[in-house]
């Protein structure tokens, strides 16, 4: 990634492990079905607990509409300056267009986690997701608390990632080991969609932990780094929740102390574990059947080259013919004409897997049949090259939009 | 409409007539089936000649990718100072992304047309739609334009609005008699959808024609206001196409002069029939099943009120809650939060129908029932007052998302 370099990169290397957001010293988890979600056993409470108080970072939705908990959890940040010992999550109810009583019920949720775990509310986060416009039901909610933090314990990762999810398909965890000439450390995380997922904010909940040892303000600006080409660079239906959070918490008991120097390796392993879980939304993203990746290259700059990415991802008539394994390359141009970024369209190259189609303003009828067997599989690539003569560049990640996503969401019942 | 004032308008009627796009005087049409679209006998190519060269006004595509008759009819508009005799239009075929080739192709239907008619090439608009990056069959296009021109009659305007179907479902046309102290004129005109459909532009083709006698200034004028609040304000799929325009055709037949005083009739005029054609084009959106007006009031000015309508619209969760007759005020809620448009939620105001579903923050769950009974119509109305006490309004015409909609997307082939 050309957002990871510095000097000690080149010997540190990045290898998966076992454990998601628990795989990181210093963290504990626990999960429960305290009665929220509809379903009888569905598990849908957690808290993510440091064994003190931490380092912690967030990125909050950038939508007018903020739930109680975004409000909340923004606030407790401010307040600590960036740290933390807790996040308190729920899922199958936003706590969203709630009101006084939505803000009440957060700062509860806050207090009777910080209660259980004997620290102050405001060293607790708060996050739910679910139904927006329905109040939180805190008679299950409190005894649900404390029950998990009492049960709080290593290796429960797994249990977390699944007490998150709403409509995704399948839990999203991952972890990985740094290991830099001043030591090892580890990154782990755990995120869910899979519906209202848009590229314009954190767009979705993310937690993600790490042992190293991390100034607030550096890990911040790390997770504002590896979010931009990770959870920010993902969509499955344009649409950004009033609910969207990413929370970082380093605790520091790998010893490794990140700085200036060692801040690419913070970064490198951020990105890894953060586009595993940002591209495993997009994968389970609802009714999807394939992954896209939507690589431009060739921009004016970044930002162009990102507004090209993301309208071509958004476009319903590009996700329409990927799910019909259509090698259209004439909706894939008309998209990119439609985003605002500059190009030339006599110097445009649009490929689809590694076939090229569209060339100096005219398409490649030929390769059409082998584009479409590329686009019959689960995983694939557009790439297009705007002819500018700029190095500006863009990877956004979508998924085909098909008659499953009309019925989940038609059907679907506040 | 906030649009249409003036000291004469109060003495003004709009009342609808037969004859469409050749109702008023001074304007002849055919149409042929030139062999352009697959099916063996549909329409597929049409004239609409006015008596003698008369004021012409056009809005295009803001699209990057400009097709070939974009370019051309841009051009002709340009050179002749707003004047035009004919619009040659073919359907089945979109000539854009067709380069060198399909420039000549344009230019040679404007020619083509031209020698028909006896005028100068720039004299001709073109406008073409259906696939892209296919060259035109100019062996069958040639004879068909002298076939087509050879047929020019009153009172085809019928068998035009078939000719640029694409996809649509039906046929839009509409004229009206605008009554005035002056005098009486006709409005008319037609136009055709039904994907890639997006309120950035004309967003499809549009034809309108009328006998007042207006000067290529003050048409143009009048086309791009009433453009604003009517094909303007339309979406289906969000998609703005490469292909684009609506033009106006002032014939002068009726004797009625428009100018600054008048002005406020012929704009209302227009206004009354693009509407129609607007609307009518939604209805008939790939897939849709409802008509969906969404108005906005009470933003800080019209930019932001639009801003709020547009993103709604085009919300598929909003879309496909429609589709499913659910009454999920919180999908409205959180896309107008995400649309950069300023809105106060402890203020804001949301009904589906005449039902209020939402008020200072917070649901009116009761009311659900009864805005569900709405939504299982088919024209359905959601109204949001933004609460910021400022006086901006905007509507926005949508349809439902359904699973018809990518059906037809990702089964058609290129």
């Amino acid at each position: 990634m050309s957002t990871v370099s510095g000097t000690t990169l080149k010997e540190t290397t990045v290898t998966r492990v076992e454990g998601g957001v628990t795989a990181a010293a210093g963290f504990r988890s626990a999960a429960i079905h305290a009665g929220i979600k509809k379903a009888p056993t569905a598990l849908d409470l957690t808290i993510i607990a440091a064994d003190r108080a931490v380092s912690a970072a967030g990125i909050f939705t950038t939508n007018l509409a903020q739930a109680a908990p975004i409000l909340v959890s923004r606030q407790h940040l401010e307040r600590t300056g960036g740290y933390a010992t807790a996040v308190v999550v729920n899922a199958g109810c936003a706590n969203a267009c709630t009101g006084a009583t939505g803000l009440a019920d957060a700062n509860a949720m806050a207090a009777q986690t910080a209660a259980a775990l004997q620290c102050a509310p405001e060293q607790v986060l708060v996050a739910s997701t679910g139904v927006i416009g329905v109040a939180l039901p805190m008679a299950r909610v409190e005894p649900g608390i404390r029950s998990t933090a009492a049960a709080l314990a290593r290796g429960k990762g797994g249990d977390t990632a699944r007490a998150i999810m709403t409509t995704d398909p399948f839990p999203k965890e991952c972890a990985v080991q740094v290991t830099t000439p001043r030591g090892t450390f580890i990154v782990g995380g755990t995120a869910k969609g899979s519906g209202m997922i848009e590229p314009n904010m954190a767009t979705m909940l993310g937690f993600l932990t790490t042992d190293a040892r991390v100034p607030p303000a550096l890990l911040q600006r790390a997770l504002v780094a590896s979010a931009r080409d990770t959870f920010n660079a993902i969509t499955v239906d344009g649409e950004c929740s009033t609910n969207d959070c990413l929370f970082a918490l380093a605790s520091g008991e790998s010893g490794v102390e990140i700085d200036e120097d060692t801040y690419p390796a913070l970064l490198a392993g951020l990105l890894e574990v953060s586009r595993e879980l940002a591209v495993g939304i997009v994968r389970g993203g609802e009714g999807a059947t394939k992954l896209i990746a939507i690589s431009v290259r060739g921009a004016a700059d970044d930002e162009d080259a990102k507004r090209v990415a993301r309208t071509i991802a958004n476009s319903p008539l590009v996700k329409t013919a990927v799910h019909g394994a259509d090698p259209n390359w004439g909706r894939i141009v008309a998209a990119a004409g439609r985003s605002g970024g500059r190009f030339d369209i006599a110097r445009t190259t649009v490929r689809v897997g590694d076939v090229l189609l569209f060339e100096n303003g005219l398409p490649h009828d030929e390769a059409a049949p082998e584009a479409g067997r590329h686009l019959q599989g689960k995983d694939i690539r557009i790439d297009l090259d705007l002819g500018t003569g700029g190095s500006g560049s863009a990877t956004m990640w979508t998924c085909d939009l098909t008659a499953e996503y009309v019925r989940i969401n038609g059907e679907y019942r506040t």
